[in-house]
């Protein structure tokens, strides 16, 4: 079995990224090697539990833990403070320790949950993160950025908690229903545009490879997406600088996941509609060449993602409202992330009030 | 007007106690110090508000932030959860960003409660503590300890995170209830058992001028309380040894505190019960003289404090219970800070449960 393995450079809380097919079984064994304790949560929902929760405390028992398995309900509204109180009673009930850990089993919403009631759990306690969806293993896995929802905007609770060690087994991947994988093509896509233009041109010419989940294209496709996060976050770890350039096409994609309640958009599909509008944003700031602008929507679109969405004035007021909660808003400013050309962006960018509202507006 | 400076020596997060009487009118140029963002939120209760929530309005204001006052209901049933959701509920209404800053202005619970909302919101955002109780100016204003309770235990969700600037300002002192002010005597007189034996004999000596709250002799003993509770941390910031000398008597307490549902002792009251056991245990375990023993129990008797309690067998079983789940437990193994003789404790002390239910049983 080929694994790859891709290091997080973070000193003292360095971790290593392994991906590969057929990882989840070894799981265990991965554990034992960091030394934690012999007490664990598994985290998964209601949705992954069925396939892989029984697989999961396997390996884990056969490596010597214990481990208990709590189950939340699938889906972005589950990242919510009363799930957060859910999970702490059950490590309460089951009497987790300082060194005991916590294996996060499922996508992002799973993982930013379970980091975050690790990070807050008796002053934190270690995880290990198990993304089992495209989106979580090239992007929300990756970094320590764990959070909750609140009903004013996403992510606005939230800590940085590095995981111990991350496995992404493509495996789990081809279970996935479609328009969860089409999902987490759009933060892959999201890679090519802020850094790397060759993986650009990869995903055109390979997108229908990845779209069958031919699990070569995808461990090389995951691979790259996990090496420029590492870069990134391994620069900047707590985002005072270019770790925001992760962020291109969010400030527009959570303000529209936060004022259709969580419930219409998957985060993938809201920050394809997203990018694809910074993308018009940068070429009225940055002159992103209009053909860039095409290519973009045009490979969101094979992709199988939504690029536009049709707003009416009263809803447009509420996406401006909800984007100014972003947390990236300073000193009352929302800052834009804005491509100059496809694989290199720049951060902090204002955006006119008049060419935001215009290209909200008048989507595509 | 004399002000005390105790320096909490932690590198990139070091910041200064400033201790005082009449401190808190300078709050808002001490925050301008800082170089803050411009927006705030000052998180009270419902006792401090109308005592000192316009004064410290006020004093922000003049130095130029635009503060939104919080109030939570007063007593250890606020620290929630579902408070802390409230919290945040109306940063988020209140457009606070990541420069932005939060001010805990009352005792231990407000302070604890707001630490964790500003290590938690947008990640993390700084905080000032201008502590109000004899307790918090003493104890849980320094040190970046921040959490609330579960109904499984006391503190069992929280952080590190430490405050930028603390204020103690004496005068706030007067007008606390006395019950209250006993109760932070009891965090006092364990500096003086943990530490500092000269501190403990003055303590027995100038009680009644504590006790009448002489502002000098507060301002010598807060300072010196202070200064302990600074070197402590500063040597073991996140408690992976020594700083586990501050939880003398602290685990017997805090679960007398879970199992009364946190309604029937203030925290110093359960802790001075929790000391006096711990005196006893030591006796046992490391042959503290039984003289000593007396002496302490004859101190926290003097200063108005519990020291036993009549416990069923079945609420000595709950009391187990609860200690098990107590953060330091190991391996399952509830761990106990002893003492040798006045002024030296031991850490990671284990009790023979004999021991532990004989001295439970048999208070005093």
């Amino acid at each position: 079995m080929s694994v790859r393995i891709v290091n997080v450079p973070l000193r003292r809380r360095s971790y290593q990224i392994q991906i590969g097919s057929g990882l989840l079984p070894r799981l265990g064994r991965a554990c034992s090697d960091l030394g934690l304790g012999s007490r664990c949560a598994i985290i998964t929902d209601s949705n992954v539990r069925p396939r892989l929760g029984s697989v999961a405390q396997r390996t884990l028992a056969k490596a010597g833990f214990q481990s208990v398995l709590i189950t939340v309900p699938a889906g972005e509204r589950a990242k919510s403070l009363k799930t957060v109180e859910a999970c702490y009673n059950q490590l309460a009930a089951h009497r987790l320790e300082r060194k005991s850990f916590i294996v996060a089993l499922g996508g992002g919403v799973v993982g930013d949950l379970s980091g975050f009631v690790a990070v807050s759990y008796l002053r934190g306690i270690a995880f290990v993160q198990v993304p089992t969806t495209l989106l979580a293993q090239v992007d929300s896995s990756v970094g320590g950025k764990v959070g909750v929802n609140l009903r004013a905007g996403k992510n606005l609770v939230g800590a940085f908690h590095q995981p111990r060690l991350v496995i992404c087994d493509l495996e789990t991947l081809r279970t996935l229903p479609p328009r969860e994988f089409r999902a987490g093509l759009a933060e892959v896509i999201k890679y090519g545009i802020i850094y790397d233009a060759a993986l650009f041109r990869r995903l055109e010419r390979d997108l229908p490879k990845l779209l069958r989940r031919d699990q070569k294209t995808l461990a090389a496709v995951v691979a790259r997406c996990c090496e420029i996060k590492a870069e990134v976050v391994g620069q900047d770890e707590t985002e005072n600088g270019m770790r925001a350039i992760l962020n291109f096409g969010h400030t527009i994609g959570h303000a529209l996941e936060a004022v259709s309640n969580y419930g219409k958009y998957l985060h993938g599909e809201a920050i394809s509609i997203g990018q694809v509008a910074a993308a018009r944003l940068s070429a009225e700031v940055l002159d992103l060449p209009e053909r860039d602008v095409q290519r973009i929507r045009v490979l969101f679109q094979r992709a199988g993602l939504p690029t536009e969405v049709k707003l009416s004035h009263a809803q447009r007021q509420k996406l401006l409202t909800a984007m100014r909660l972003d947390k990236k808003v300073s000193v009352g400013r929302i800052r834009f992330v804005l491509a100059r050309r496809i694989g290199q962006v720049e951060f902090g960018q204002n955006v006119p009030m008049r060419i935001l509202e215009q290209v909200l507006k008048n989507t595509p």
